[in-house]
């Protein structure tokens, strides 16, 4: 730009790179914080720093957390139920909207990704190996990775690695979305609803 | 949320007054800072102290700048051009994207609306004045507040109280927005764009 902004481009900049976030989000945002008054700003930056500082990984789950164990592995209620693997703690979020979920999780932050070299020592499967071994209180284990291909992928593996176990290994539903539309819906999740076809009861 | 993260939570609710920003976006904004290492969070950090540390309003045009005045009003080539009336910075960020564009720029910082109690005194329309007074080198003043109820109340006020300066003053023209189309367009517009009719050259 030629009005001598650099401070205001370099903001604008890193705030670009945030996801879902584009140019002109980040430039609203840069503007936003241009006018906070110090006391908004140091809130701001507070904030930025307690989320490093108190947020660790639970030493059961791996999922984020400020204390270790996190509130769902301490959970007397959540024993002895199935396990959710999911790819990422956003996913955990997710599915805690549910009304009722009474699962424990295992969050591999990541999935595999022979494209970006991410293989399997690049995730935490050896935490839900370790976990799945030094415990035999786990009834089943769902793999609710991303229905995309690396989610997919990431799920077929898991599926192979845990057979020795002789756990129970399933896969969540994929089909039309509650409230979707057959006239809008991809032929591949179209034919995954006519597969995964129920009883009516 | 039954996770006990109340770091990540409260940093969720500060990116969530963000314009244009809702929760889900925040969700995942937070999620990326939490993953930021600490040379990228440093970067953040460091260029929100930036922002607010360097930029001053310049003198003369009260738009945001690192120098006092501004690379706008320094530029000898828009000596003697006309004057762009605008409410925000943000605004002369979208004017400068034309080419070609040799005017200078005089930013109020709001506008006029009496229900939010901001009257003539609150924006920047004392400078204007001073401007005017000061200068007899404006050919002309170009009104380019928004074209909804508050910026044309704005427009409205601006051209009553600067008629004893004998100065042209003008409005940006409303119409269909190139690449538009009739049927979408509001009757509102449809009437400006009427009215507004030119000459075919």
């Amino acid at each position: 730009m030629a009005q001598n902004l650099t401070s205001l481009e370099h903001l604008i900049q890193i705030l670009e790179k945030f996801p879902g976030i584009g140019r002109k989000t980040a430039q609203r945002m840069a503007f936003y914080i241009l006018q906070m008054d110090s006391e908004g700003i140091y809130a701001l930056a507070q904030s930025i720093k307690d989320v490093h500082e108190k947020i660790v990984h639970c030493s059961v789950c791996c999922n984020i957390t400020e204390t270790d164990t996190c509130p769902i592995c301490s959970d007397e209620k959540r024993k002895s139920s199935p396990i959710i693997v999911v790819e990422d703690p956003i996913d955990v979020m997710a599915l805690q909207k549910i009304k009722e979920m009474k699962y424990r999780y295992h969050i591999l932050h990541g999935r595999l990704s022979p494209l970006d070299g991410i293989g399997p020592k690049d995730i935490r499967i050896k935490e839900l190996f370790a976990r799945i071994t030094e415990n035999n209180d786990i009834p089943e284990i769902i793999l609710a990775t991303n229905p995309n291909v690396e989610g997919e992928a990431t799920a077929v593996y898991l599926h192979k690695i845990l057979k020795p176990f002789e756990i129970p290994v399933t896969r969540i539903a994929r089909g039309l979305p509650v409230g979707g539309d057959l006239e809008f819906s991809d032929e591949i999740t179209l034919s995954e609803s006519i597969r995964g076809r129920r009883a009516i009861r």
